[in-house]
């Protein structure tokens, strides 16, 4: 099954918005082997608008636009969709309800601008949008669907799962049953797990695909099934991922999807353990990488950024004469502050790390990307120090997942 | 002028990675009037590859094709470029230099796939891409001309600034002239700001155009202007700038483009004072903005993240007692917090954030989105309760860069 989206709106082409639509889009499809086959990004023009339907409904047997559909003048998607398929616009009462619904929830009161985007056209099947006020359109054509969404990414990742994939599931792929799996692997480069699965990969049935997904000490590797008959997809599915799960080994350290942070908290619920950062050349981004999931407040109690020397020694208690002979990036330096985070913030683990982000700062000896990291568990304290390459952005991010992960791996040899 | 893009990848399309080339050269292009009209995102494929070519010279005079230039068997832009510029492939000895510099400096042996990047076609001008191995080529046809860029947006960014965009000009807009001054407000709607500026728009000359950039907290407006008339230019960039930052006023915190973080930077520099935080609901985000930044060190001494009331206790000195009658997100709390972090990390200016960023903890007295925040400086310690609509996230980043943004409005008060 061939998809085309169109991205509609002026935001779109003067670099003031990024269009995220389409990769939420283009991931929602996959499981069920479907392929989105071009994105199209159009001002809000009619004759724009017009012209990229007719090309994508040419290709593809479902469509799906975003944006446009606002109360504001410049919002002219409704307008095009009613010159393409016809019909006339009427009023639905249960857009109108949702609308007043959600403004009454807002405390805001329901102008006309807003009023008439309950107004719809009598071409389309509308899909109630219980998270906006844009109603959601659906049309058909010569077999083929085009359904209108709102631009607001919540809005669109949210009724893509609750509404418009179910229905495009049920229209073309009824028959079609769907799985995925993922397994997030860490401690080992792209490529060297790419050999390492070279003649798994050659053995997967027609069924399955494997696909990679990278992110900074992190991939994430996802196993795809799409089939006809049910339990031949779960007897393959299973069978396989089986089979990935020890290939891989040591490296995958959770099975599922989920970021470094909530693969620690994971680790974290298991042992019943708390947590706590002190953080050098993250600078916070450990805590905060963490407090981003709700929930944290169960494990973690809190985290000392120490940048100054001062800092160290007053909250971590850093001995001034290991910071004087060492340096604040080293080993002993590391250890003590992962040791002192325990004690101040009365934790049973920390994660340390001392390091330089750059652009500056980098000797010969110590070139910008060292840091220097220690992991305190009650079995003890490790440390390790890794050479991260890019610039200052991403050694932090990688230094601040490699800390997330380094943690939740001495957690899960205690299970 | 017209411009259009054409993002080439697979990888694009199945979810993987998000186009940001294309809102990068938007940027580039705006301040020369310039109008970037349509974006087509298409895969590795020579069919759909030479269709968008057609289509887009059919519409503009300029068109920036990225990605599909990597070395692996999967990249076949040059090999779609030459069949529809003509010509043969041929190698070029400086772009040959410039990879084996490259993996000179990363101490890798050049491969074979890696030295046919060298070989570009005869129908194109050879533009020396210094931020990686792949060469960008430029062909021109009828008075049109396409520039073939790399994918990896450092590279695109870089190269479109270095080279692409000054030649372009040259070409295209040679006795234009460019200005543009950006002012960061923050503390008004974006709607307010726009009725406030709404006769000022309407008295702008042809040369000027007024931009609004929003981003959590903090708006971004841009004056852009071109004219083939230098000094007419710089007349009235001036005169309409001057009579912007008088109509702003106060809500102006900052001349120039600049995040929340770097605001703060900038008025700490001015004062030579030094900052650390107390964070409860911000979790380390306000530490992690600011130590993003290159040179942080030279102001930023350090963090205490007090999830715990234990930690808010024994390392800030939040009073137990207080923390019973009022609860942790108060305004006696949060002013404790600010003033127990200035002693503990021994700085002069703190910014201290205790909230509800949900989805959990909401109360009707203090729903999700609560947010106490507490400012301390030489000049003493100010506190506000705000409320911030949207998700966990969203509460987070709006408390982040508005904690941020008032500590350096109290700063740029002293001046």
């Amino acid at each position: 099954m061939k998809v085309s989206v169109i991205a509609i709106g002026d935001e779109l082409l003067i670099g003031q918005v990024i269009d995220t639509n389409s990769s939420d889009i283009a991931k929602r499809i996959a499981p069920y082997g479907w392929e989105l086959e071009q994105v199209q990004v159009v001002h809000d023009q009619e004759d724009d608008i017009l012209e990229s339907i007719d090309r994508a409904l040419g290709r593809s047997q479902i469509v799906i636009t975003t944006g446009g559909l606002g109360p504001t003048k410049d919002d002219i998607t409704k307008g095009a969709m009613l010159k393409y398929f016809g019909g006339e616009l009427v009023y639905n009462d249960q857009v109108r309800e949702n609308i007043e619904e959600i403004f009454a929830r807002r405390g805001v009161k329901v102008n006309n601008l807003t009023a008439d985007q309950a107004l719809v056209p009598t071409s389309c099947t509308v899909i109630q949008n219980v998270l906006g006020t844009a109603p959601i359109m659906w049309f058909e054509k010569d077999g083929k669907v085009l359904v209108a969404m709102p631009g607001v990414p919540f809005e669109t990742r949210g009724m893509l799962d609750r509404e418009v994939v179910p229905r495009l599931v049920r229209k073309f792929a009824q028959d079609q049953h769907v799985a995925h799996n993922n397994f997030m692997c860490w401690d080992i480069t792209e490529s060297d797990l790419a050999i390492r699965l070279e003649s798994f990969e050659q053995s997967l049935p027609a069924e399955l695909h494997l696909a990679y997904l990278p992110q900074p000490g992190l991939i994430r590797l996802r196993l795809d099934g799409h089939s006809t008959d049910r339990n031949r997809l779960e007897t393959v599915m299973k069978e396989y991922s089986d089979k990935l799960v020890e290939i891989v080994g040591e490296n995958m350290i959770y099975a599922g999807d989920a970021n470094a942070a909530e693969i620690l908290l994971h680790y974290l619920k298991l042992t019943g353990l708390s947590v706590g950062s002190a953080e050098s050349c993250t600078g916070g981004a450990i805590a905060s990488a963490i407090t981003k999931i709700a929930g944290a407040s169960d494990h973690f109690m809190g985290t000392v950024v120490s940048y100054s020397n001062q800092v160290k020694m007053n909250l971590l208690g850093v001995k001034e004469e290991d910071l004087e002979r060492y340096g604040a990036v080293s080993e002993s330096v590391v250890r003590q502050m992962a040791e002192g985070a325990a004690k101040a913030l009365g934790v049973d683990c920390t994660m340390a790390t001392s390091g330089i982000a750059g652009p500056g700062g980098g000797t010969p000896e110590k070139p910008v990307g060292t840091v220097w990291m220690a992991i305190h568990t009650p079995d003890g304290t490790f440390s390790r120090c890794h050479h991260f390459s890019g610039d200052r952005h991403r050694v932090i991010e990688r230094a601040t997942n490699t800390a997330l992960l380094s943690l939740a791996n001495q957690l899960r040899k205690t299970l």
